[in-house]
């Protein structure tokens, strides 16, 4: 039964990415539809108070210098699950501080780097890199054949999956 | 008269981009004293109801699928020479409209791409790249060791260099 619940929602999932990917590819034809709400924000809701950075280059750049693992959170404007999961993360007070300890980027345009999607180009996904550069790909969500997607009700899990990312770094050290 | 004029202002951009790149060095070795001004916007100033890329993979995408120019800002929010620019890019209502027609982006970390540092990485540096994805490195400003270089008061040759990459694009195609 739990299976069949975990199967109907990656194929909303599946679903859902599919339709947003082709709102997007209509946003590309025509430009003059694409409409984002203005001003665009770097946090694009997923934390207005913490400090995200740009680019996935200065995301390297600045986890190797500053010593912190990153956060990185593949999204898209038009997926209801990345929509329901921002909420949850956005209104989790623990999380949200917990954030801060970490170099955060969200990104609704996948990045020419192969080691962020090691299975498929799915979102809501997050994955953790440490400090030493490398994808922490052993720190999953709950789904075997989406390994770093999170459903809102996965919150707690996420949480500890942070903590997990700040604490292997430390005995690592 | 004029030459000696030039060479103070290149000099005093030099010597601001270098102060500029200490305090990056400073805000990156202790992250902790990194506040930028939150939320953070895409736009950085230059332009809050225009919409903006947030990284140069996807700026070159809807180039081409959208066929459409980049114009894209390099820029630091330490350099009063980028500031200054800035203000009164974001004022001038016919550049705002103008801006309209091209794929944004600004950045305040460079990329890979040694395309767009043809004579170095100085700030601020506005290019433009046309839907083919050619640097169109021939669109320069009025300083003859820092081609793309603008001053506030270049506010005018740096519209009519829109309007050129805007034209020569229809020309040839």
């Amino acid at each position: 039964m739990e299976k069949n619940y975990i199967s109907m929602f990656l194929l909303l999932v599946a679903v859902a990415y599919t339709l947003a990917k082709d709102f997007g590819a209509k946003d590309k034809k025509d430009t003059n539809e694409y409409k984002p709400k203005l001003p665009q924000t770097l946090s694009r809701g997923w934390g207005d108070q913490l400090i995200w950075t740009q680019t996935y280059e200065e995301a390297l750049f600045r986890a190797k210098s500053g010593n912190k693992p990153i956060l990185i959170i593949h999204h898209l404007e038009d997926c209801p699950h990345s929509q329901a999961l921002k909420k949850v993360f956005a209104a989790h007070k623990e999380i949200q501080k917990l954030a801060e300890k970490f170099v955060l980027i969200n990104l609704v345009y996948e990045t020419t780097d192969k080691h962020l999607s090691p299975d498929g180009q799915y979102v809501p996904r997050i994955m953790f890199i440490d400090p030493s550069l490398t994808v922490r790909a052993d720190i999953t969500g709950r789904y075997s054949n989406r390994l770093y997607a999170y459903e809102p009700s996965d919150i707690s899990l996420l949480y500890a999956n942070m903590e997990k990312a700040l604490k292997l770094l430390k005995t690592e050290l």
